[in-house]
């Protein structure tokens, strides 16, 4: 089915740049502007450039606008589409588009650019953008858009209903309307649900809800996706500290802010960059390369300390055939135990504090710890015939295991409380640590006891 | 701030709990009703069983409905919840509930249960609810509502506000209103937006747009978020083959999905099940040992592969020196290249095949393995004076991550390819594999060379 409808798209793609290319702009102009606005913006990035040139004279500002709100806006080409546009008409296009979308295209160009652009503009809308620049990256502030509906408490219904009407065109969401006092502070907020079931003579103060939950524009923007998912809100209306609606942020920035979350913390753990995952191979090894280079010098710290013991290897060579297997499974636990607490960390429980996490990790550690020692000690013990020497293999690993659960589990709440992400606390890096601190476990034990296994 | 917010908030439960055992109705009512329904959900999950019946006592089957809309339906203690209710005050409190979330609820039941409560509701929402049961998990059936507003063609706007003040308060969305035909097919959809600034006398037919995007019932639910997503949709419509509408799935829904979707992924990566991270210790033991005790069992065939290559090691006891810093590089490497895979899978490139992904992995194997192995082969050659055991580790070190690399981007399209979840050829296995490997490629590599840089 996905494969059929497929086919039909690159059929219509193809079409659509033959129009183009043959210079007949009605024809091309009536099967584009059907598309919906997302399929406009898959048609127009895959684009040449001296398509995208014909294209520009053949659609008007405002409607490139339109398309242009469905552009990523983590595009790396964004700012080449602005510079090949003339520059009156990328500043009208940004002022058609939505004002948080524009200032995403806008946060990407140069300081001259910005300028010259938003000196095109119309004073209003370069005034709102300008002060959505301001905003810290990755706050409220700077993912919230000022297209909004706002109203007085003192009308009825019917005025109210007259008052949205005229300006549901330009607002991204209208199924939320704001009361505000006379200072522009939020008073209430009313859905469009309760406006047009309610008898249309009653006034908004009688109808609107008092208890509006909104979020600070300093606020962090993870907060804000927790609070719109934990309400199922389509919006939130977003004040500053004197209660004042200086804009909202909508649901479907918030899916995004969801997904970039998941892939940094999906990329910490695999010590990875996932995001782009369409580049040249040689782009991705040169990303990937800063990240194993640094841990193999940190495994040659492994190496250097089995280096100190190989009087001990070569005494007893057995002990180099455990050597993966108790780095390994430490590693594996420590990497359970991280990806745990960085979890924890996203979706904080409000019973549990940062200690008595850190106490019940331990406690999951010594389990598995105990388990999986006895474990490898009755396979080891059988399997050499030596239950000292599976002993030792085993007590190693219990050992191991514990001590890489809580760093695991330790690291990335002290990077959070450090102020940076737990996420950083990668998966690859607590997996090399781990190797150290288990080979060096594993000889300590065994240096103690190797006059007991080996047979002179 | 949060924490003043939490203060204000742990004193209006305690407050309220007061009520609620002093037996106070009225009081309690009116300060419980002006919650907003997920701070009442977030309440009732705090209560002891007695302070729950007496809840259901003091609130309404519908009143209890609204809020039982906000608990998490992954929640596992809904069954007792089910349970502990008058059977007759559940089924009417499931039959307020949207109907998605109902039957997520029965969903967690036994079928005699799900049979008595079908039983005593209306039978247009018995009928309602069979038919989402059953439907598979994780399609988009599965996640409906079939709480929509469908009016038809031929009427005006004026008349279709009629419709939809009368239907509005039922519907879980009333932001699309979607046109049928006379045979119940999907033939348009209209925004409230565009029924509302529109002149009042026109038709609907006029305004509705006859391109719906929309999916098909048995369509799996990844599918369903992909394309509100691309389109920033707060609501798709759902249809059967015939084009009939049976459902809308909302974006909240779709968030959910997203943040399963992210999680499991993520526990793929760690080889640990990451969603229930307030469990008690003892618990988190016992589902992450299964897996660890596989892979220590995995590993054991690392360690007999080494075991087979004792006579080298006791030969040469440098050898074992480097066993872990080979096995961890090219776990490392494995663990980027499936971490990208698995991405590439969910968020599939339309230029590129399976196949020219997998070359792709292979040209950046080879030039991270390149680069990586001659910079250990000069590390090993200075530290041991000797550059022939420096060329074994890095011509070692080089094949190990070209081989891991390949497993871990071809792995997960083959369990793509053969129905399986790509996430389940987790991180911890793909290292333990590569582990194997690993030790494979070095010690044949190594035994080649022995004589070389063995001094005897």
């Amino acid at each position: 089915m996905a494969e059929v409808e497929n086919q039909a798209w690159l059929e219509q793609v193809k079409q659509l740049r033959q129009l183009l290319t043959a210079a007949e702009p009605t024809a091309f102009r009536t099967t584009f502007l059907e598309l919906h606005s997302w399929e406009q913006a898959q048609f127009f990035l895959g684009l040449e450039q001296a398509e995208r040139l014909t294209l520009y004279t053949v659609l008007t500002a405002s409607e490139v606008g339109n398309f242009f709100d469905d552009i990523d806006d983590d595009d790396q080409a964004l700012p080449e589409f602005l510079a090949e546009m003339p520059s009156k008409f990328a500043a009208k296009m940004l002022t058609e588009m939505y004002t948080d979308n524009a200032v995403d295209i806008l946060e990407h160009l140069d300081k001259g650019t910005i300028n010259h652009l938003l000196a095109q503009m119309p004073q209003q809308s370069a005034l709102d953008m300008r002060r959505l620049l301001h905003y810290e990256d990755e706050t409220a502030g700077a993912i919230m858009t000022t297209e909004f509906i706002a109203i007085a408490a003192d009308q009825t219904l019917a005025a109210a209903m007259v008052a949205l009407r005229a300006n549901a065109a330009d607002a991204e969401l209208i199924y939320y309307v704001y009361v505000l006092d006379q200072a522009q502070r939020l008073a209430g907020i009313i859905s469009l649900r309760d406006l047009i079931v309610n008898d249309q003579q009653k006034m908004v103060q009688e109808i609107m809800n008092e208890r509006v939950i909104s979020v600070q524009v300093t606020d962090d923007q993870e907060e804000v996706a927790q609070t719109i998912r934990d309400y199922n809100f389509y919006a939130i209306p977003v004040t500053d500290d004197e209660n004042r609606l200086l804009g909202i942020i909508t649901v479907d920035d918030i899916i995004d802010v969801i997904d970039d979350e998941a892939a940094s913390d999906y990329s910490g753990l695999a010590g990875v960059d996932v995001e782009d995952t369409s580049e040249n191979p040689l782009k991705a090894a040169a990303k990937r390369l800063p990240w194993l280079v640094t841990l193999l010098f940190l495994g040659m710290s492994t190496a250097s300390l089995i280096n100190h013991y190989e009087s001990l290897v070569s005494e007893a060579s057995v002990l180099a055939v455990f050597i993966s297997l108790i780095t390994g499974t430490a590693g594996n636990a420590g990497t359970q135990s991280l990806a745990v607490a960085v979890r924890r960390l996203a979706f904080p429980d409000q019973a549990r504090t940062f200690l008595s996490s850190l106490l019940a990790e331990m406690v999951t550690g010594v389990v598995t710890g105990l388990v999986t020692g006895v474990t490898i000690t009755l396979v080891v013990g059988f399997w050499k015939h030596s239950f000292i020497l599976g002993s030792v293999i085993g007590l190693a690993m219990c050992c191991a295991i514990i001590v890489a659960n809580l760093a695991g589990s330790f690291i990335p709440g002290l990077m959070a409380r450090l102020g940076f992400d737990p996420a950083v606390a990668s998966g690859p890096f607590i997996s090399t640590l781990s190797d150290l601190t288990s080979v060096l476990i594993y000889f300590s034990i065994a240096q103690y006891f190797v006059t007991s296994f080996v047979q002179h």
